[in-house]
């Protein structure tokens, strides 16, 4: 029979098997540190669970009851016991930390007997019958889904009856009443009475924890960090210690480094007489560590012994949770701490030069992902000195960030669509959490450095200023006050995460630089990438903040979005509504100037570098206007009657333009347009060679599907180009290639490659037809599909690697069959995305093309895939 | 190097090499009968010529001139010479026969000089100046471009001068005049002299055949009948023979037996005194070939004898061109003749008969594409008893067809969109062949039976009657005149092309039956085939036409097309715009009834054979109106606001609907649909199985393209299904697969495989993504992409077998793999393409379905598929 149930003492550090936080307690158990006992039930119990159709299995739950047996044994206590009655805490802890995620339950074991065992045995009945009612409010919640509301209004009402404010303030009587409605309620709800089994209540609780694997919160969490369902969570049973005995009691949480800015000294907050998540749920205001140093030195040094202890053993900065239970120690987990990305790249330069970890191993500490947020903009400092704060928080989590007030998470989802939003929130809660994702800051009135909002922001680098206590926030009103001024949800502000000041209205940002760690870093794995980083621009600007993030060229130059500056629109539509060659030329000539400068200044800014340019992609009709005042308009202005230009537009109206007349097939239908682009691409970089400089251009040719489109569009490229030089008296080199985003043009690469001197891989296109759905239309369904469990990843953030990816194989097996060095890259927006980058390493891709503000994202992606590939 | 001409004696019967038309002069000389010598330039050059970019290679034009000289050592005729010169025709010959498609030169080598050794020689000055001027005339229209117009205009000018009617009236002088005229207008419009080098004029006539196969009369007919561009054509340079040296001399053309019946007799008609295409063109009306029985029974015996002999030797039904100079017979050419579909199958019965042919060569003379014409509706016997036709021409392609008249070939195509036509001209040429292929029918004032009318229409199934003098036909001025009476094009007319009667307005059609000769071939393509034959019917009456046919069960029920009916659609849209699942369900009960008896009476018409459903298709906005009119009137029905429907209207409509919420998308969204058709179907099934009979549904889910789609639906599906037969206590099989219509899909056969029963490629849509076309869109720009040579096929035709069929291999390899026994099918419309069904069977597919009346057609391409596969 398989062994689903470990002892900390049985169990190890694998991650997979125990989850986290149970390899990491099995970890500290074996380096003899003071860890309350208990078992694991392990993810391939949570992935059977959910295979048997959400059953636990029978042999697991003996298995539970058998550890159980033995701890019971080692403590001396008996679960349910009326003398010294067990309890423990349960919770999740899935492979990759998701926290706040997943569901805890506290003071398991509480009953009405084991409740009087508990006063009797500690002799503070308050503290047990405080540990009752916190056990079935948590109890009827997570494990039988009646929520907090209830309890929380009656703990409201019973404070206003005896004229109290805090939850301290409850006598033992007064408890013991709240636990008799407490019980009443759960037994109209459920049409039972409240569990008096431990063993029972334990089982319940166990199956809450699997379930709670597939709750909404945790499904977006996993979507938005990579993170596989079928990974499942393990189930951690611990013997509860307790913080909340009294004043000699606490819990904290602390980190071996600043979590903010990476500096190595110990930073952690507690709060003496307190339980469980008190300190990070932001409710009061905790204490630093410093200040236990001074009241509680054994304590304190004792911990910091542990701490520096557990850093050298993982090799990493730890995020560490404790309690102190009459004065003693315990320590209740430890973690690879989550940081800001200014704190991720000083740790790893300062890991290396404490001997600790190699370059390639302290490469693969940073996320990535986590980069974003050194790469965005900062205030300016100009503007910031004469700027007052009208408040001042914890600086969180850094960056800086403007928006209009948004007092709800679904307040922030829905107008963030169309304006910079700031989440202001009394303090967050997971349910928060997508909503935090869509703000460009957060800003929370309670909770401290630690608090749910805090942490949340730094995962996702979200600038965040929190327990910013000036505030009164009325989300009902929704109204912010500070001071005699009012804010609301049309109002401005602005926050330094990296200050935690809060400003009143817009201020300007700076771009950032990359220098100092964060140069170190970049230039460690440019040391070890094979794969190359270009980048997406389509103006000269965007291709010199890319140069400065370290890109290799570019990979994608939209032509048309050059076509939609007001001084060339209108030469763009006399274009579209031509009605022969020679129309169409005469507006196709007035356009070559101007694509000709683009392209020069596109070519100055890369230097040396390739320039990718792709021809005209989008359907005509998207250079007209739809609506009929605009139409009306733009026919005066053309000096045509309005039914004219109206037919002309009806007449391109397709009714699925994202497969319709667009691509090459523009170039087939108007050989004029590639001619002129061929033009200014060419006279460009003769312009660029008589001013010294070497360009070789690359002209990519969009939307192929079968090699005779291109080879058309191709003729006409070398022809156009052949003939510009031979007018200059002057040779360059260029090559043709092509996007490969239609199905048709991966399954026939072989073919494809004949004519191509490059493949890039547009996966935009080439996601939406493999799984033949648009993405302006599938949002609406897809929220269906990630409830349902259908899809995990959003296939335009991520490739899909099974379907997409195995035709990426193919084209590139079949190009390279034909064209040996075939060069090979992507340009779909995935670029930038991590997990691609790997897999475009993997399958051997030349290049990736990315956004300007994701180069260094690719470039440290780039880095993890080669290290990975060793 | 390479040999690329060869003369008749040299070549043989390789129709690849040599064309078909070279194939057969060689075999005919072979034979030892009159064919004027010559020599054939292989297709392998017309290739290289295009491959050259254009330009016919020096060795191949000495290799001519080699085989010229041999010629006229032969004859002891020279080139060009004044005493006795040596004339040759210039003719296309493609490996399969293209009518009248590609270009012909006739009495090339005459020059000012030669024509006076013509004279001289024949002692006939008339003959030779009329020989001249018809070469310049040809030689200026189709080598130089400069059209016909303006030689007829001074043709007919010249005759009203002289007071004369025909061509024959004019004298030698009156020639030389023309030639003069011609000449001048050539040197006008050139800018040099007609050439006087017979050997230029030669050469220019090869480049000439070889431009033509790519004119766009060419490209289209190819298109039409699969005819791949890379063939190229043969050249044929024959010495001339005189069919208009006098009334001892003519030209005609034979078929070995009867073309629109099959009868086996003699069926052909000349013309004395005429030349080359004087009797196919349809400008005199001939004489029919046992005229020649009684005028030259020498000469008639003789032909008799070949027309016997070929057909032996090839044994088909030949169509054969002759020359009779000053009473000597000389065979030009012969082929397999082009035949109706009726006369199809009756010679191939009699060919196995007389022992000729077996029954599988017997079955691969015919073009199941052909079968069309035998399966559309006839006349009502009754109603054409009481009609009176109006007028009677020749019976030149059987069918009966109804329409209003089109005066023009452009009328034809654009009305033939929204009403049926029939195309009346006055005669037809080769630039009339698409007008002819959409029209219903053809009806033609002059020519005979093997005119270009009839000739073409027979080839494409389309009933024609031709030669119908009776008609007074004006193309300015859109009337047809017969009688009295003034035809517009607002008036329909009936034609019988098995009669040769036009009638007056619309008569009555009964449908086909399948008996006789046509039931014998049937029955012999049953014995051969593997490949089952399903058919697309959302109707009973579908099915039964279908099973009728032959077709041995259902592939795809399109529930969605019961959606429609009156009497439904107000349901299907309160499901629609339902606000919640119960709202939803309840109008999914109303539906429920309908589509259970939908599908009892399909099951019923089907019997034992297996019926595939599949689950609503399309998206929901397909059953709503858009106009405004519209959605006022319903939501007046459906006793809601404009405002309310207007808004449900709008938040439905999609970018790219073809891409967007359909499918098993639909039934993810709201499972209710799912388990309401399921419901339909299995209840059905337990109806059908009270009244004794036994069904297996089959139902088939849309648009998958992810295996974790198909599971959900499925376990809806199943779910269903057993708690209906427990209801009933009460048990039938039934199976569940999916469409194969995503390239997603058939990427990932391997996965859906295990959750499927059966595949059924869905080749419309998956043709449509792999491309990343749609279908509603790409007529506009697919024109360019034909005449541009990009494509060759409509590949929503065909299917596209490079790139498509991949996918289509791929997935049923991986699917097999998964599960050995896998079913797989097609169900797109390419189903009832007969190149497509050869693919499918070589591919290793189970069954084809397509539409009722292309299920013969499909029987006889299975077979040709099997037959050719040993």
């Amino acid at each position: 029979m398989t062994k689903f149930v470990y002892l900390f003492r049985e169990a190890d550090g694998n991650r997979e098997k125990f989850g986290g936080k149970g390899a990491n307690l099995a970890m500290m158990t074996s380096l003899g540190m003071p860890v309350p006992q208990g078992f694991i039930i392990t993810t391939e119990a949570c992935t059977k669970y959910y295979e048997d159709g959400k059953v636990i299995d029978k042999d697991i739950i003996a298995q539970v009851f058998e550890s159980l047996a033995a701890l019971e044994k080692e403590t001396g206590k008996k679960f349910g016991d009326e003398e010294n009655p067990f309890l423990v805490s349960v919770r999740s802890g899935s492979r990759a930390s998701m926290p706040g995620m997943m569901d805890t339950i506290l003071n398991l074991g509480l009953t009405d007997i084991s409740v009087k065992g508990l006063a009797k045995k500690t002799n503070n009945p308050r503290f047990a019958y405080d540990c009752y009612r916190r056990f079935i409010q948590m109890y009827s919640d997570v494990v039988c889904g009646l929520g907090k509301g209830f309890f929380e209004v009656v703990i409201d009402q019973e404070k206003e009856k005896r004229g109290i404010s805090l939850d301290t303030e409850f006598t033992a009587e007064d408890l013991m009443e709240l636990i008799k409605i407490f019980k009443d309620y759960y037994k109209r709800e459920k049409g039972e009475e409240f569990p008096q089994d431990p063993k029972e209540q334990l089982v319940g609780a166990i199956e809450a924890v699997f379930r709670s694997w597939d709750n909404p919160r945790a499904i977006a969490y996993r979507r938005m960090n990579d993170i596989p369902s079928s990974w499942g969570t393990a189930v951690n049973v611990q013997a509860m210690v307790f913080g909340n005995m009294g004043e000699t009691s606490g819990t904290g949480v602390a980190f071996t480094r600043d979590p903010s800015t990476g500096e190595k000294k110990l930073y952690g907050e507690y709060l003496m007489n307190s339980q469980g998540e008190d300190v990070v749920a932001g409710i009061r205001t905790p204490l630093t560590i410093d200040h236990l140093k001074e009241t509680n030195k054994a304590v304190y040094d004792e911990f910091v012994s542990y701490s520096n202890k557990l850093e050298q053993y993982f090799k990493d900065m730890q995020d560490m949770e404790f309690t102190i239970e009459e004065g003693k120690l315990y320590m209740l987990q430890t973690r690879n701490g989550k940081r800001t990305a200014n704190a991720a790249i000083r740790i790893a330069c300062e890991l290396v030069e404490e001997g600790l970890v190699t370059k390639e191993e302290a490469l693969l500490k940073i996320d990535p992902k986590q980069l974003d947020e050194l790469l965005h903009p900062t205030f300016e400092q100009k503007a910031l000195k004469v700027a007052k704060p009208i408040a001042t928080g914890l600086a969180a989590s850094p960056g800086a960030a403007c928006g209009k007030i948004a007092f709800t998470a679904e307040e922030a989802m829905e107008r963030a669509q169309t304006e910079p939003v700031l989440l202001v929130r009394l303090e967050t809660s997971a349910e928060d959490i997508e909503g935090m994702n869509v703000a460009k800051g957060i800003l929370t009135g309670r909770g401290g450095g630690t608090s749910h909002a805090a942490v949340v922001a730094r995962g996702m680098g979200r600038c965040c200023v929190a327990g910013c206590s000036a505030l009164i926030i009325d989300e009902e009103a929704k109204t912010l006050t500070v001071g005699d001024k009012v804010y609301t949800s049309d109002d401005y502000l602005s926050l330094d995460g990296s200050t935690g000041n809060v400003y009143e209205g817009k201020i300007p940002t700076t771009e950032a630089e990359i220098s100092g760690y964060f140069e170190t870093i970049m230039k460690w794995a440019d040391e070890v990438r094979t794969l190359k980083v270009r980048t997406n621009a389509d103006a000269p600007h965007e291709a010199k903040t890319a140069r400065k993030f370290g890109a290799e060229g570019i990979g994608l130059c939209r032509t048309e979005h050059m076509f939609f500056a007001e001084d060339r629109i209108l030469a763009v539509r006399e274009m579209i509504v031509a009605e022969n060659a020679e129309q169409r030329e005469k507006a196709l000539a007035k356009l070559l100037p101007m694509q000709r400068k683009d392209f020069e200044e596109l070519y100055e800014a890369m230097g040396e570098y390739p320039v990718t340019i792709r021809f005209l992609d989008p359907p005509l009709h998207e250079f007209l206007p739809s609506k009929k005042e605009d139409i009306k308009v733009l026919a005066e202005q053309m000096n045509m009657s309005f039914d004219k230009l109206n037919a002309i537009i009806e007449e391109l109206h397709e009714v699925n333009p994202m497969l319709g007349h667009r691509g090459c097939r523009l170039s087939i239908t108007y050989p004029e347009i590639a001619a002129m682009q061929t033009k200014a691409v060419i006279e460009a970089a003769l312009n660029r060679k008589a001013k010294g400089a070497t360009v070789i251009p690359e002209i990519m040719i969009p939307l192929v599907g079968d090699v005779k489109e291109l080879k058309y569009v191709k003729d006409i490229v070398v022809e156009t180009a052949e003939a510009v030089m031979a007018e200059r008296g002057e040779k360059i080199e260029y090559h043709v290639g092509t996007m490969i985003e239609i199905p048709r043009a991966a399954l026939t690469a072989d073919e494809i490659a004949k004519e191509a001197d490059f493949f890039s891989f547009g996966t935009n296109d080439l996601t939406q037809m493999t799984y033949g759905f648009s993405r302006d239309d599938a949002a609406k369904f897809l929220e269906d599909y990630y409830a349902k469990k259908i899809f995990e990843q959003d296939p335009f953030q991520k490739v899909d690697q099974i379907g997409v990816g195995k035709l990426m194989k193919m084209a590139i097996a079949d190009g390279r069959a034909t064209k040996a060095d075939l060069k090979c890259g992507i340009c779909g927006e995935h670029g930038g995305d991590p997990a691609t980058v790997e897999f475009c390493n993997e399958i051997g891709l030349d290049y990736v093309s990315c956004s300007p503000f994701r180069v260094p994202i690719a470039i440290l992606a780039a880095a993890h895939a080669a290290i990975k590939q060793k």
